[in-house]
This record gives structure tokens, C-alpha cells and sequence, in this order.
């Protein structure tokens, strides 16, 4: 990649992630705001804010970057005949969002031969902007912009951990979960992608999540191996298609992670 | 009350809120945080936040109000001579703080009688600050004001609950919260006093909690009050000193719960 392109990109995902954030702004907080529920067994519903946000951002891609693929959670997969793929999640933390908590987040990756090389994890109401990848990794708020990296936490009693709810995925997947929630310092709930955030910016240790989509997960790997993290399955391989996630700081903790869980897998 | 003394207590309410958040804002997300343990079995950190907090909270309303008691989470009991006495948390939700998560709050509240006749709840790194009692409540970030006020909500089904931790309480605690958890629409965790924020200002229906102290719970007695709602016990009844917290937006969904709750209490 040229550097004309790449300095494109990075400004880009920066522009694409804060239209989708104020597109969904406009509707957080509104006591009219009409919750459809996709899934009412689960429980994951779709905004007005929802499909505001994915619309304004797809728009603005398909006029800037004709030719590039997009992948939103809202309206699908649109083929084009470049090698990028933008992967958007409009609003990541729906529950969240619809509570008036302002930890939802927008997620946009830019991915190239399926793998996430540009993302940006961004929250509007805070104004926090995550940007990670082809060469940076930044935290932008206002006026106020800061490298990011990870912190070092050379042990799991040493750790914080956070998770989107406690029902981590299925009842085997819950129990390594729960052996893993011991060990640790402290295990937190509620935060969606923005843990994700909070990870790369070095305050916290471990995400552990289960049944992710990859339009959840692309923007955040991209963020946390440019801020010098690693995100995995639950076995320590790679992936871009959601799944079990694991996400370390610390390289020498996601080693003791994926051995202290292959040790729990063997019992279940 | 005169109205200069009831205008006087809102104006100051609010400037020790921001004391206490500014001081506290200063060492949020700084990496050279030394966490101190309370108590390390339930880990429960004072920082030096907390502490730095407190003291410029106190340090002011000794200045302007020498006579007033003053509660600290951190530095006790000083006893005055008038019929007021500020209950002061510096750090509300420490475990939020240390996460770099802003859902931690300053809690402020005024008590006469025993009863908070007025609170607020601020988030500095948001700016939110929300303030109720003596015949206000408002929410104010920056230039925008607006009044607060809980939203209806009729029956369980239709609820948002919050509580801070999965693990509620006492074992039979926990296992009503449970029961009650799996009949609300939703339930999100992870958010401290934050939650009794969100309720008053009309975005969730429900907070339970178990094990709080004084001064978790008098500022947001006042401000849910102030904006329509109840806070009580499990059992319905009035509550300053902390325990079990109910609190409700509806009265309606309130009076359904402690019924509720009463059906689970003769069963376990």
C-alpha cells in the first residue's frame, strides 16, 4: 500500500466511525426511541439508531471508496471489486444503549485477504476514538490524543477481566469461564466492545466473550494488536469470524490463559 | 427552610460534587494509580482518588458550612451543631475507576433527620451531574439542562434491572434476585450508583442491590425521589443506612416486586 493510501484510510475509518456515531447519538436517550426486537428469545434489538447509523456510514463509503466491499450487521454484504472489506457494526452494545449507558460503541474495520489490517472503536457521548493499525494506534478525545498500548500483567491473579454478561456462551464454555473468573483480581460485566477499548488503552487485562459476530470482533483485533495485544479463540488461534474471544494485554498472560483453559477443557 | 438557605444548599451541593470529581478525575485511567486494598478478600481498593477526593470535598464544606456533621466513606464522622450532615462517597463504584471504566460517580447528599433532603450524583470524565431535592431536580452536562424524571414502566415483563455484581448478596438473596432477573425484559450489570443515575433520569425501571452503606445510597434516595420514584428495602420499607436496595422508577412495578419478592421470601 502506497502511503497517500494509507494516510486515506486512516482518515477515513476515523470519518466513517464518527458518522455512524452521530447518525446513532440523535437517538440515544430518547425516551421515543422504538426498540424491534430481532431475536425476542435473546433479546438483541434493533434500532431506528441502529440502521441511522449503518446507512450513514455505508453511504459515505460507497461515495469515497466505490469499489471496496462492505459488511454491515444491519444490510448485509455488498461485493465489490477491490481487495478491502469494510466490516461495520452501527452500534455495538444495543442493551447498552437502550439502558442510557454510554459504553455502546461504533466498530468499523477495514479488512484485506480477511484479515482486520485498519480499525477504529468509537463512542460518540464520551467522544472516544480508538484507532489501531497500518502503522498506528491512537486515542483521540477532543483536543486530547495519546499513543495507545496495552499494559503488562504477567499473571492471572495480577488480572481484570471483563465480559458482556455473565452468561458467558454455552454451560461448558460458562464453567471455564467461571475457573477463569476465580483466578483472577477482579471480573467486571456490562461493557460490549468498549472492554475491548479499555483493554488496548491499557486499563484492563483480559476480555473474555463468547457467540461474537466477526462485525464485532474485526475493529477491535485491528485496535488491540496495534496497540501490541493479541486477540484469539479460546484454543489461541486466530480468527476474524467471531466466536469464543480472547483477548490479553499481556502475551506471557494469554500463554497461561490458553494453557489454564486447555487443562479445564480436558475435565469438561 | 428559607429559600436563600435551600438555594444556597443546591448551589453547594453541586460545587462539592465537582470538587470531589475534579480531584478524582485527575488520577482516573493515570497508570501510576496506587491501588490500596481495604479488604482483600472482597477487593475493595481506596485509591488515592478516593482519598484526594474526599478531603477536598470536606475542606470546602468546613470553609462554607462549619457548623453542618460531615459522613466521609474515608475519614468518618465529624459532628456539628446544626441539623444538617453532608454524607460524602468520593468514589463511587472504586472498582469501575481502576477498570478506566466512567460509571463511577461522586455521591453528595445532605441529610436532616436522618433523611437526605438532597443529592447528586456526578460523573466527571462524562460531566453529568445529576441533582435532586428541596424542589429540584435536573440534570445538567455542560450547556445542557434538562428536568429529570423517572419513566413508567407497568409491570415487570416490560423492566430494565441493574445491579452492580451477578453475585447478589447472601445466597438466598441472590436467589431472589435471580428470580426476579429472569422476568424483566432485561438486566445489565457493572455500573455502581451510575444505575440510580440512569433510573432517575428515566432510562431503566429497576436497581437491586445488596451489602451498600450509608453513603452509597443517601444521594440517590434523594435524587430518584426528586424525580418520581421510590427507593426502599426488599420488604418495601424506607431505607438511609444502606442494606438491601430496591428501587423503582414506577410505583406501580414497585408495589409488583416487594410483592413479588414477599411470594419468594416465604418459599426459600
Amino acid at each position: 500500500m502506497v502511503d497517500k493510501e494509507r494516510t486515506e484510510l486512516i482518515d477515513l475509518v476515523k470519518k466513517v466511525a464518527e458518522l455512524g456515531g452521530e447518525s446513532a447519538l440523535k437517538f440515544f436517550r430518547d425516551p421515543k426511541l422504538t426498540v424491534d426486537n430481532k431475536n425476542l428469545r435473546t433479546f438483541d434489538p434493533v434500532t431506528e439508531a441502529d440502521l441511522a447509523s449503518e446507512v450513514a456510514m455505508t453511504n459515505f463509503i460507497r461515495t469515497v471508496r466505490p469499489d471496496d466491499s462492505i459488511v454491515g450487521e444491519e444490510t448485509g454484504f455488498t461485493v465489490g471489486s477491490s481487495p478491502y472489506t469494510w466490516v461495520l457494526d452501527p452500534i455495538d452494545g444495543t442493551r447498552a444503549f437502550i439502558s442510557g449507558a454510554p459504553v455502546w460503541t461504533v466498530l468499523v474495520s477495514v479488512n484485506k485477504d480477511h484479515k482486520p489490517i485498519l480499525g477504529a472503536i468509537y463512542q460518540p457521548y464520551t467522544r472516544e476514538m480508538l484507532i489501531g493499525g497500518l502503522g498506528v494506534s491512537k486515542f483521540i478525545r477532543g483536543e486530547f490524543i495519546s499513543k495507545i498500548k496495552v499494559k503488562s500483567c504477567s499473571s492471572m491473579g495480577d488480572a481484570i477481566l471483563f465480559s458482556t454478561f455473565p452468561e458467558v456462551g454455552t454451560a461448558p464454555e460458562r464453567k471455564i469461564f467461571n475457573m477463569v473468573s476465580k483466578r483472577v483480581r477482579l471480573t467486571r460485566f456490562g461493557m460490549d466492545a468498549y472492554a475491548f477499548g479499555l483493554l488496548a488503552n491499557g486499563h484492563i487485562d483480559i476480555v473474555m466473550e463468547a457467540g461474537l459476530k466477526s462485525y464485532d470482533i474485526c475493529a477491535p483485533i485491528a485496535v488491540i494488536e496495534a496497540a501490541g495485544g493479541l486477540v484469539t479463540d479460546w484454543a489461541g488461534k486466530k480468527i476474524v469470524s467471531g466466536g469464543k474471544v480472547l483477548a490479553c494485554g499481556d502475551k506471557k498472560l494469554h500463554m497461561e490463559l490458553i494453557d489454564f483453559i486447555a487443562s479445564m477443557d480436558d475435565k469438561t
